[in-house]
């Protein structure tokens, strides 16, 4: 099934927004784990498991990986989710962005490689670099337009026309880039007023919304601002407060306390 | 050696504005290396070794390998280089960007995991998102300004308080971002007069320029425009046209006189 027709079942069928964002950090991990030679795909896995049938979506980011050499535990963790949990879609948080000829390899690398249902782009190179992609028409691109971070406003609130680039951004994706119906965009949680402005701009389309939980990003806000009409379109993540919620052995129990507050408020202010 | 201080070095002792770029494609590869189960790492070690003199660095292409599962291989070549090689400088051209705690780990990938001196970034995300690299006073960021591919306009020409996106990116890194001199900027050689902007913003600050060969940009434009007063300051990429410059068992020869005659070109012009 297509990627945005998935995510929207998953939305009804789980009723949850939830997307757990797989990032794993040794250094955090419980103290049992820390001699277990596949210890990043043990701690996943376990995360998995624990929040499946809470979550819309997995998002992995594989910088978290690529820096600890650990391309082989993302497959198997990728292949896991598909196996074992079926219908729950992998947004692979890449944020790639590169010529034409060089997206194509990275297309490769997210769907092919690793089969992630959908991958985070970076648009600054036009569209040409996010093509590859967009062909995918299975497959979902979420396109950065207001990130999550302080220095987002550096350039994307930049006036461009009498209006931020951003929304420049999310126009030229709606209007342009979503000929199959496969793109998404990404706007933190941590600024919902331009979070309600591209809600304006893209009509239904689903937006990833990073930045709740440890960044701070307040859900209330997130919801009221970024819904649809029919109380969905939002992609909402969490990462480091749901996996790291209990230095424990008792973390993925946690993480699971942890993600289904996290449903319960989002879905309190729907 | 810092990397600036170090490419100033090759610039001037190997006579060269040359950098190779490694983007291994196995089905262009010559016919008797198709049954080298380690085709990767020795179609790009002869590329190497064939052109290591002729050269002021290497440029290998990450999504290349990581679409083949290749990581070990891109690994191994950088530190081939290096053995091999010693003085001359390897950008991993990565175009990585995400927020201040996961660009530190995409600075760990290219740094630590790879030992590359140098990396390319995206600029989308703002200042902190580059932050991680930056700190790496050792290291070499060369960071998106107007990039070579035909979309490159869709979002870097767009006019922010009068003047193209791309230039007030140029000045955000020269005047805000380059604390620790360890910046440059990637400027598209199929873009001759947004390069002469840029350098008339930049001062002396290393251009890499991709897009001569394949692409089409033209080498006389590229160093009149692009050049510092010692006629310098650029890092002049071609891949595909050196890479395969034949198709047969003659493939290291052909690429040497490729690169060779480039090198040839840009002096004439400097």
């Amino acid at each position: 099934m297509r990627f945005v027709a998935t995510l929207k079942a998953r939305w009804s069928d789980a009723n949850s927004l939830v997307c757990v964002g797989l990032d794993p950090e040794p250094s955090k991990f419980p103290a049992h784990l820390r001699n277990d030679p596949d210890a990043v795909f043990s701690f996943c896995r376990a995360i998995v498991d624990a929040t499946a049938d809470l979550v819309c979506c997995f998002k992995p980011q594989i910088a978290h990986f690529a820096a600890l050499g650990a391309e082989d535990a993302l497959q198997r963790l990728i292949a896991h989710i598909h196996n074992a949990h079926p219908g729950v879609p992998v947004i692979l948080d890449a944020k790639r962005g590169d010529i034409g000829s060089t997206a194509q390899h990275y297309a490769a690398e997210a769907f092919d490689r690793y089969g992630a249902d959908a991958v985070t782009a970076n648009p600054y190179l036009g569209r040409d670099s996010v093509q590859p992609f967009l062909d995918r028409a299975d497959k979902g691109v979420a396109i950065l337009c207001h990130t999550s971070n302080p220095g987002a406003g550096d350039f994307q609130d930049l006036g461009v026309n009498g209006r931020p680039l951003y929304q420049h951004v999310a126009e030229t994706v709606a209007r342009q880039w979503n000929g199959n119906g496969n793109c998404a965009l990404v706007v933190g949680a941590t600024w919902p007023e331009q979070l309600r402005d591209v809600r304006a701009i893209v009509g239904d389309m689903p937006l990833l919304i990073p930045g709740v939980g440890a960044q701070g990003g307040d859900v209330q806000a997130v919801v009221s601002h970024g819904r649809t009409s029919n109380g969905a379109g939002l992609i909402i993540s969490s990462s480091r407060a749901i996996l790291y919620a209990s230095p424990g052995e008792d973390f993925a129990d946690a993480a699971r306390t942890a993600a289904m507050e996290l449903r319960d408020t989002i879905n309190r202010y729907r």
